[in-house]
């Protein structure tokens, strides 16, 4: 952290400006090099970022790769299990997985908002660099624009990943067959509740912490254990596992059979979703994967998720069917049964 | 339009929320799926993007890829020729013609603001699928963030492009050498004051459009003509063409020595910098490349520079040399000298 506080102890007088974002970093000239320079490269910096050209070049063999993006707009910008940094290392991370696509590089693109605290920029910055060590993912080429007081929220950060596609292993949306077996990787609703609890400062019986985390490791595992008899892999972000599998059912024209006896839901969650009035199938998951999987690899890709710590709770929640096709039917505990319906409109904002 | 139009139309009676960007589009739900369906992917629908996957997923040759990503937060989001959308393409799509890529793909973020105009939204979404098609360049994956009235300024896009490089052309900052001719493929400063203008509501003796365009022709050209004799190439954008000189002849280690009497100014842009007190060296460009070319090829690169319409006021601006390293010296027209410094602070902020 040394490598970041000239800036700050050159010019002691000042202080209350020069720990704060101000307008003059996103310039172009002296003041934006200064913020890159002590801020971002110490933390992020390798080959690729410190040659701090147009664009960074790497090496690709020929075949496919896959190209993801998103932008993080998650409030509050820090949250129990995580940041806006480490959110969007993951995010952009677990798109290119569930592609069947191993990560290549990643790219960050930062709003800052006049005023933010430059202690916490340095804290993001750090969850994102540790975010994408642990991946063993560089993050090539960056950007910073700086924006007036009230113009945006603290800070914004798109992040783009390249991956790379292999051979005989390409899960996909549309490839969702009836009889494949509809497996959750763990249980569902941490993100968005610890948000939500952050956020309005509610406290709940137990603290939720997010679930975000890498999920390239254990997509992994399920690829090494049944390979292309994963047909069909999502990680129910924004709009939860029922806007998930809403997607997928469409998608693949296949009818969904869940079983809610099988949905784990963390008492916690539970709990801080009747207090708010909240259904866990649409609060938002940020280290969970939804997998369809041919019904003899079953047995096979539960077994390969649950050796894994993300995937230790594992569980089969149903299948797809042809009957139906596009809706998701959810069997209840009580017998009955239900049509599960995207979500309409705004549950939770701004959980990612 | 007429495929954008059933939101609107089918809900007559809530026409004045149903214009604007709600929350709910942010939702992952149903609204994020009609605003997909119905804004965005009638103008940049494409295969790629009409998979509606977690990525897109593009064929490569075995070699080098260039990737480059840059957010625009440009205020105000439509100016005298271009808007938000067609900058955000041009710009990164620069960004990887400086480095020698030729595009393959990008990406867009978008963060909406709530109670964004969807007309307004139209626009930009229009003026950015021109400027792919013009460009050839497909996007191919996409997302979009909603945040409440107030926590941004409209709309704030990120743009990340992969671009393929070939062999025998390899433009680099740091790829500068004592003798090289300093080439400027046209006039300096109409991006950012254009910018200015329309932001301040300032009426200028003559109206200033923005330069903003893709110059991956203009590069072609000088490829084509020079290949490899070009050692760099840079879009002076933030900062102006006086930040882009220090930043190579920084990178390079060489001095650079202008001519000012060679500096092309129109005649707007001055009366408008004087008026100002800003100094155009220091003003956004979009639309402007500067070469670095080994001397026997400067000719030849000027001559091919002309040759296209982005380039026929191209000119010779002056040549580095190995005395002081890192310092680029302006020889004014009255004979005298002065050094050109980066931008200290701030003179522009938002022109990008």
């Amino acid at each position: 952290m040394t490598a970041t506080s000239p800036l700050v102890l050159a010019c002691p007088a000042a202080s209350s400006s020069t720990d704060r974002v101000q307008l003059g970093h996103g310039s172009g000239g002296k003041m934006s090099a200064a913020l890159l320079r002590e801020r971002f490269l110490p933390h992020l910096g390798n080959p690729y970022l410190l040659r701090l050209a147009d664009a960074a070049v790497l090496q690709v063999p020929a075949g496919e790769v896959a190209v993801s993006t998103d932008t993080f707009v998650v409030s509050p910008l820090e949250f129990p299990g995580g940041s806006i940094g480490s959110l969007a290392v993951h995010g952009t991370l677990n798109d290119l997985a569930m592609m069947g696509a191993r990560p290549l590089c990643l790219t960050a693109g930062f709003v800052l908002e006049e005023g933010l605290s430059l202690d916490l920029l340095d804290r993001i910055i750090r969850a994102m660099a540790e975010a994408g060590r642990a991946a063993g993912v560089p993050i090539v080429a960056g950007d910073t624009k700086v924006v007036e007081r009230g113009k945006a929220d603290g800070v914004f950060i798109n992040t783009t990943g390249v991956g790379l596609l292999g051979d005989g292993f390409r899960p996909a949306p549309d490839r969702a067959r009836p009889g494949d077996v509809v497996v959750l990787s763990a249980p569902i609703g941490r993100h968005g509740m610890a948000i939500m609890a952050a956020r309005e400062g509610i406290a709940f019986d137990a603290q939720i912490t997010s679930d975000s985390a890498d999920l390239g490791p254990l997509v992994e595992c399920l690829r090494i254990a049944v390979g292309d008899s994963v047909h069909t892999l999502r990680d129910p972000t924004r709009g939860g596992l029922a806007t998930t599998l809403n997607e997928i059912a469409a998608a693949s024209r296949v009818g969904l059979l869940i079983e809610e006896a099988a949905l784990p839901v963390p008492d916690a969650v539970a709990g801080a979703c009747e207090m708010l009035g909240l259904d866990p199938l649409y609060v938002a998951n940020e280290g969970v994967l939804v997998a369809f999987v041919a019904p003899d690899a079953a047995p096979g890709a539960v077994a390969a998720l649950r050796a894994h710590p993300l995937g230790r709770d594992a569980v089969i929640l149903g299948y797809a069917r042809a009957a139906h096709p596009g809706l998701v039917e959810l069997r209840t505990r009580i017998g009955g049964s239900r049509i599960v319906d995207q979500l309409p409109g705004e549950q939770l904002p701004r959980i990612c």
